[in-house]
């Protein structure tokens, strides 16, 4: 196979398996090439992945080591986009009577998720997450693909337990917001005792469903290395969870004047994994 | 940016934007180059993601017209993957009491749903789904992998109709298997009427769910061009659906002997897609 043929589809390919290692032998063997020639195709699909903003592309020394590509987009390119969704999702036409802000469909594109999901994964990759977890229904798009961009495995605790899973663990929790007692599930075979777990969700209010996922991870003995929303509500001010990211604010939603006021994350140098 | 990079990231770009179009213009102010370099790339590119099995670069003409990646696997690679998965999920640790599969990591892991999202997608592609439906849980991740491939977007239906969303349409229907009365419903502004819609699930037995959906796309005057479960059982043997793909049947589930027999989909020539 001539380079340039190589080049198309080793890109894919690291493009398809992002935060991955991989060594040259498997790739030598992939497209039937010596390492050598891999190796200068590496090399140019690291600059070409630098210079388009993709991403870097790593080489890891020792006896696991390899190739991984890491999406890390330029912080302009990134707060560009959460700009551009604040803009989107102020259109006066989502406001739900009672107040509420109509998401649905940006968060179940896979177009939007799948960006949603990079940026969540490039902020918190150093923490070296090993599962990401959310609760049903909304949060699932944006915490599979932030899953799929980190390269771990999905969890999804559910409201009830369900026969079709088996054993689980369950917990009750006030909601921060609406101080109602709450329900959610895990099965136990769903998470182990080691695991490095990131929460991600579409929204919080209170924090009272975040600090359920915690909890319910501090039960199986696991970690919580990070907690990701899309959008958190202005107030309350003090949630029931501390450290979280999260790419929105919503300051305020008036459905009398149809304002929506929609404040974007502001990323500070060298923090928040960039 | 000389060729080798602009293979690269070209290669990347389309692999990450399926079954969308895109005109050489906007390829060459991009990546700053002649039109007619773009075309030298996308020839390059062409033959390299035929050879590797990836899919097809379509030129479409006209003044609408660009070029176009579809991914389309091999048919023996596909058959792979689904005896693959048959075999993943015959271990008899997978029994849940009561005589269940558990399913659930495979479904909600990125890697497993995304190829088998592009599986779907590649079988009804030529349908021209505008947009891919499925009911809350467990169909989303295969149904968003789905509607990610296909480049529309994807439209979840819930089982109770939520304030946060708005007016919505809402059906009642029978459970194919235990023949309980259930809800669905669906934001009305989710689907509109000239939609054509994809129906992905996860798992079907009497096919009431998958009937359910359709049921709803019909109050939406919209249509429903086909539908995609990851496994049906054997028994019934008439379910309320009519047509639909399975990439494998539960033939049969035994808790006693720890037996699971798993069938796997048999694609015909010049069929489903391929």
């Amino acid at each position: 196979m001539r380079r340039s043929k190589r080049l198309v589809l080793l890109s894919k390919f690291l493009s398809d398996n992002p935060n991955r290692i991989f060594t040259l032998k498997f790739f030598g063997e992939k497209y039937d090439a010596a390492k050598s020639s891999i190796s200068e195709d590496l090399n140019i699909i690291k600059d070409a992945f630098y210079e388009g903003g993709e991403g870097v592309l790593e080489t890891i020394p020792g006896a696991a080591g390899g190739v991984r590509f890491r999406i890390k987009r330029p912080k302009e390119e990134i707060e560009n986009f959460i700009l551009g969704l604040c803009s989107v999702l102020s259109d006066r036409s989502r406001i739900i009577p009672g107040g509420y802000l109509y998401m649905t469909d940006i968060i179940f594109s896979p177009e939007y998720s799948s960006r949603i999901g990079e940026i969540f994964a490039q902020i918190f990759v150093e923490e070296e997450p090993s599962c990401v977890l959310t609760v049903e229904t909304k949060g699932i798009p944006l915490a599979l693909m932030t899953a799929k961009a980190l390269g771990v495995p999905l969890v999804v605790a559910r409201r009830d337990s369900r026969v079709t899973e088996g054993p689980s663990v369950n917990i009750s929790y006030v909601s921060g917001s609406s101080q109602r007692i709450q329900n959610m599930a895990l099965p136990t075979r769903a998470l182990s005792k080691n695991a490095r777990v990131l929460i991600v969700d579409d929204f919080m209010k209170g924090g009272g469903t975040a600090r359920g996922m915690m909890e319910l991870v501090r039960q199986f003995g696991a970690e919580v290395v990070g907690v990701a929303v899309l959008v958190t509500t202005a107030l309350p001010v003090e949630k029931l969870v501390k450290n979280y990211i999260s790419l929105m604010v919503l300051e305020k939603i008036d459905a009398e004047t149809g304002q929506i006021i929609l404040k974007p994350l502001k990323f500070q140098n060298d923090k928040e994994g960039f």
